[in-house]
């Protein structure tokens, strides 16, 4: 079968040289195509070099259409307007869209959606298939054990550059956690403990937040229960996940029926 | 609602002391017989006095007849022929019957099954409701991150005195990572490592075991992959979570139909 | 050898009965006196059989010079005032004390250290090994890794029912840090992080708190570096490390010379 | 105060680079030659660059004599007979000399203590500086925690393909809690639990292995009691911890006596 070409958006950037990368290591996937915004220095360059893995034969480009032609897919780490735009130009071309963009807006999503009418989208705000599953297996864990015997809290741990806590994907888990409860984490979430705090009330999520050093990413939800405990973790140590997961999407959605997809679909949860 | 009414079985052993003291802490729940073997030195003692937990006003009796009389369920960690009979009376009676005992035949299986064509049984090697949703998790997460990109490696840890490894509990979540996988964990298990072992071949299952101190039981499933990690953890620090189980399985299959129940039933996996 | 003759203050406390059953437990340690306050129901019962180990043929006393009478220690978590009393009669005897008592005035502390100088005397906040073992390597750690290099957090959790946050035990293990770094904690102790918090202060100490469950006690320190982390860790399971703390201390100060000792001391730290 | 002028051997290799890096990020510090054998194609080109941090302005040779002019230590992770002569080379020029090379004979251990006689010498296999802390922070709790009470078993994981176990670092801390026991470790480690093992004998050293994706090096040492346990634990996220141990131990022996140490000197313990 022949490899699915991808595009992919941002080419020079950080993420972008890293989605070259990790599409070099897939089998099943090839790099077709790199796009760069207009003006960028690295136009005409190639990919490959640029990205550290030797030629590629892909130049860096700022002509979509070009890029585009004969591709499969596209792989989207911008910004919102610029994924909107591409969600229409895939839908037309039926191609895949992956878009790991944040930040939209209601109406933004609501222009993706339209789009994924005709082709397959898979859009998510953490494309790493190892937080995905777990906040799958956290809301799962949540229904199942509930706050009666049960009680929920979420630990993370970043690098001592970070500037905000709790994390973006901890609340991600707190939500799931919430969800498997039907509950509001806005309600019941617990973010700070410090002097006298009385006992823990029950069917709270308490979070709690440690710093230090060059740590990725680590995040653990834990249901204590009397005499015994669960703990889901998930630890990254390579920001790469996010190119790989978003080159698993791709792969997946390739000849699905057109939808707007999240990374539970592609994980099968 | 009128509490449910438990008659428990081995009720002066250490579980069916426990099961007493579970159920009187239990919402919902009451204890109304205690069964001991014809013979025992316990005969006509206060289950609850001998539990430890002051004046039940259940006596302990080798008449089952006169425990079931009223009763809606039976708690049963026994042994095998005695829970083949006891599962005819409870579908005589139409009383819940939640069987703890280990190592039934195929066909002392079978009759057990037989029996639960006429009342709700809950049977499970197991009745820990961490340890059951753990086999869940492990099942999912296992199913969605291939052996190709996630390797599964199961630990665990128990106290200086046991005399075996891997425990039980990490060969039931060997299994059902292999169900998840698709795979036989027979063909697939790496139990041992030491000296020069190759690199990891892929799709293997590897155990680890640690022994030491009086640790009640730890353990982990890891699936490790290129940059991230998930790692799916129970830790019991009381055995008495095995009564706390059964006692919760009894009250859920309360008004339930007749059929043959697992754990996984009774946590809605 | 004989057997070092212990006294076990408040004896029918739930610390006194575990005291009793640990020194029945330990080689080279025998109960030889139990005392309870003037008034105490428990006067004239067996310390044993109020224990849960059988007859231990020690009755309970109030009359504190006779169960002192051919004693080599005395162990004591009892109140502040008691044990300056206590160490007054320990030092006329030449009696070993272990005082686990918290909650002492400077005064109080100053009356046990001048009783010190006549007979060996082990105090301490907490009495677990592992807890001050703990705290020795964390001060090394602290001191060995620098703040422009590796930053301190520090982890705990405990049940539901705790009111306080951090607990005292983390609070000491920052202590120990601090010590370690030769700075003041209150100067430099992160309590809370929540929001937006810009990046982590270099040479801060960080705690973070979870509750949940029915967990005994969990402490971690951890010492976080540019692509490696060092993690020290105590898990307790069971309150009666309190008590094997306080029995070792015993045994270890008998026949050693007067003097106001630690947990450090009994270590070897 | 001038900065510290090393000298790094092999500079073109992937340990030389990252001494490279490191070097330029560490204060105190300056890349004063890079050394590279014979014949090698890196002769003549940046160090700097090779190393992907910008021109340094330090070109690799093979002159060792112009590389060392003016230096004030050597950084050498090579092979054993060029270690030793360098060893002499940097007695007879009273340059700090930092040996990460493994594998040296008794003899040529022997001709590099020699030279440590006229010059200070840091040798170590492993040049981490948390794997050496951690390895004095076993030593320690072995010896206060003894093997009547607390069983000692070690843990590592390392990526899928790592073809040998236990890990050498698993070993280096196995003979750390053995020389804190007073014991030889070969006698007493148990490298292997599969089946019926029986419960575990008194006073040996456990190992476990677990083997996935792609963990650089994770190794926990476990001391478990009676109702308490001790872990203390190394992750490893990053090989440039060798680097930055090796730049930090040339420093540490700026200025110092002549000997030969370990990086047990240079952490303090």
């Amino acid at each position: 079968m022949a490899p699915m070409k991808l595009v992919v958006l941002g080419a020079a950037g950080r993420m972008g040289r890293t989605l070259v990368t990790v599409i070099s290591e897939t089998e099943g996937a090839v790099l077709s195509g790199a796009v760069e915004r207009e003006g960028s220095e690295a136009i005409g360059q190639d990919a490959g070099l640029l990205a550290g893995i030797g030629t590629s034969g892909v130049l860096i480009t700022d002509d979509i259409d070009a890029a585009l032609a004969g591709a499969d897919g596209i792989i989207d780490f911008t910004a919102p307007a610029a994924s909107v735009a591409m969600a229409e130009r895939a839908a037309s071309g039926s191609l895949v869209h992956v878009v790991g963009t944040t930040g939209c807006s209601t109406d933004q999503d609501a222009a993706i959606a339209a789009s994924a009418e005709r082709t397959p989208i898979v859009k998510s705000g953490n494309m790493s298939l190892g937080v995905n599953l777990l906040a799958g297996l956290v809301e799962k864990a949540a229904r199942a054990l509930g706050p009666d015997a049960f009680d929920i809290e979420i630990l993370e741990m970043h690098h001592k550059h970070k500037v905000d806590a709790p994390s973006g994907t901890a609340l991600l888990l707190g939500e799931a956690a919430a969800k498997g409860r039907g509950i509001s984490l806005a309600d019941k979430s617990v973010r700070v403990r410090d002097g006298h705090t009385g006992p823990r009330p029950e069917g709270t999520i308490g979070f709690a937040t440690l710093r230090g050093g060059s740590v990725t990413g680590e995040h653990s939800v834990i249901l204590a229960g009397e005499g015994e405990r669960i703990e889901i973790s998930h630890l990254a140590t390579d920001r790469a996940i996010f190119a790989r997961g978003a080159v698993r999407a791709a792969l997946w959605a390739k000849d699905r029926a057109p939808g707007l997809y999240t990374m539970a679909d592609v994980l099968g949860l």
